[in-house]
């Protein structure tokens, strides 16, 4: 089958042998695959996601003397099951499933070899316990957007918003754009965000925002506290412990790049007693102002990944239509597509959603 | 009246005009005041805490120019009562205070001149609305206690504690101390602690701590592991998006020292799903890595001061006995006595609270 290999930093495309199902396991052919930003990070930061799983788990995250499949964003259609499996979705049907090979070792999938490939390819395995069937009115490539939605939803409910908090999305890539639907889904607003782009300001509001910023021209965070002014006492944050009442509804940022200094951007930016919720990764090591934060009382929440009830439950809300993700599709490539797509996203971000088709 | 004056990163003592209060105020004499690592931060930092507030609030804390009357954690006795005064605390009886004068621009008692003096002095002023009467039976020392257990009282409530939540204290000085009181008497447990002071740990068991460490004998981190280590998944912590289910109760760490790196220290340390409260007072640039906090997802709340409600309750549980602060309390020294106590207290980490008596 055709894949796309990852190595030394560089993609190409390549005829690898076919994986084989093992128990409790079935082979998928590639219907879709989003492109991912950590597909860029494990790219070219690999050896700092290496450290970072290396420190917190204690094994490295790739093996990167090896080429690599990337691609954990899938709907595939099921080909055939391997022995020990139950079968109830017929062979032809399309399924979506968290990225993850449930084996006595769960396998990452998206960040292995051929052996257990990403989606960059024309076929890959997945556990049978994990696949969500694919109902017949939703379109493959919504589907496919379960994963990064399952990302913001987690982020969105991490924040721990109250329905009269003021969110601001900071940074209107894919997962800024997908929180913003999550908190459009949730009756959140008014939703600021900010990009550099036109092209995704636009998206965002396509998406739900209502105040949109371009940091170039104005102060996101001016924009943000004149969104959260109240003068309703019964509607103001509680009060922090030195700086008192403050005129404004709770405050709640989304920081969505993953830059150096950028949290510490939005510590001096937003109003005492936020929440600044991390979602942009930054492999680097970065700075801050401990006794700006205390003053204010910020909490900084970090959120990654999600639960498979939050992987269901997102796709749930996708199938149902009470996500509306379907602005964030902003384009589709093959497998031989996939390098000139990486280029577009790290040089020439306008794009949001990239679909990989490996038929075309 | 006498005073300590802090002016040029030095102390003496003085003599300064009595001051006058104003309309709503009450002159007290001052009976007791603890030291605070406040005090040290401000005589040693005051630039960095000037920069702090400039950034944060717009305005410099502190006139570095002029000599300042440090002390916030005071005791007084109602001497006399400027106009527009109820009276309705009699002259002679003692007293509890935010420390705070409520102006029409509210003053930061402890941090101005010897007009509107902190308690390194013989008389000081208070807002009449701010007073809370200390009953017959609760100790002077006792009740000077009450601010800085009222800044561990809202740590803890930051922290959002379950009842079966696991507690790492690190830093066992007065505020370290503090919160295992507060701790202690919410019934969280087990409280491991952890201080290179073997006095400190010896009061940090007698404050509560079920488990201490010396950091330079063994890691505090791996005696948290195993406080918190748990077989019984109904006991687990919620899991995390990217390491899922982990063997252990949910776990909050204390943050109680403030000196750079330790915030990194700390995330390094803890199990991936931590709360890390920071109460600890760092005034430089720290360093961090957020991808280490992403992986874990890790929540860092910064807690300081406390609002009006806190330090009310705060004074009611330690005036009922319900808080067991006392054995903070390891010395009294007079207004001559504090610039050695500040050396004490600087380079000789044992004492937890020394309490300034203006009358010794």
């Amino acid at each position: 089958m055709r894949a796309v290999l990852m190595q030394d930093e560089k993609l190409r495309v390549a005829e690898v042998p076919e994986p084989t199902p093992g128990p409790g396991e079935v082979l998928v052919d590639v219907l879709a695959c989003g492109i991912c930003g950590s597909d860029l990070h494990a790219m070219h930061h690999g050896e700092d996601l290496n450290a970072t799983t290396k420190a917190v788990v204690g094994f490295e995250m790739m093996d990167l003397s090896k080429p690599l499949v990337f691609g954990h964003e899938f709907v595939g259609r099921v080909a055939s099951y391997g022995p020990n499996t139950d079968q109830k979705i017929p062979v032809g049907r399309r399924v979506v499933s968290m990225p993850i090979l449930a084996r006595e070792a769960p396998v990452f999938l998206g960040f292995q070899g051929p052996d257990a490939p990403g989606a960059y390819a024309e076929k890959m395995l997945l556990s049978e316990p994990l696949l969500i069937e694919v109902p017949d009115e939703m379109s493959t490539e919504l589907a496919a957007l379960t994963e990064p939605m399952a990302v913001a939803y987690r982020a969105v409910g991490h924040a721990g918003l109250g329905a009269d908090d003021v969110p601001l999305v900071v940074g209107c890539g894919p997962i800024g754009l997908a929180i913003i639907a999550v908190l459009k889904m949730k009756g959140i607003g008014p939703i600021v965000a900010a990009d550099f782009s036109p092209e995704r300001r636009e998206l965002a509001q396509r998406l739900g925002a209502d105040v949109v910023v371009d940091p170039a021209q104005s102060s996101p965070y001016e924009a943000f506290i004149a969104a959260a002014a109240t003068d309703d006492p019964a509607r103001m944050a509680p009060p922090t412990g030195m700086l008192g009442q403050m005129p404004f509804r709770r405050t709640v940022a989304f920081e969505c790049v993953g830059v150096p200094n950028l949290i510490q951007q939005i510590i001096s930016g937003v109003p005492a007693g936020s929440t600044i919720v991390v979602v942009g990764v930054n492999m680097e090591s970065d700075a801050f102002m401990p006794a700006q934060c205390m003053m204010k009382e910020i909490a900084l929440k970090f959120s990654a990944y999600y639960t498979p009830q939050e992987f269901a439950e997102t796709f749930a809300l996708l199938a149902a239509g009470k996500i509306d993700a379907a602005p964030l599709l902003t384009g589709t490539v093959g497998l031989d597509g996939i390098a000139d797509a990486f280029e577009r996203l790290a040089n020439n971000p306008h794009d949001a959603k990239i679909i990989v088709d490996p038929s075309l």
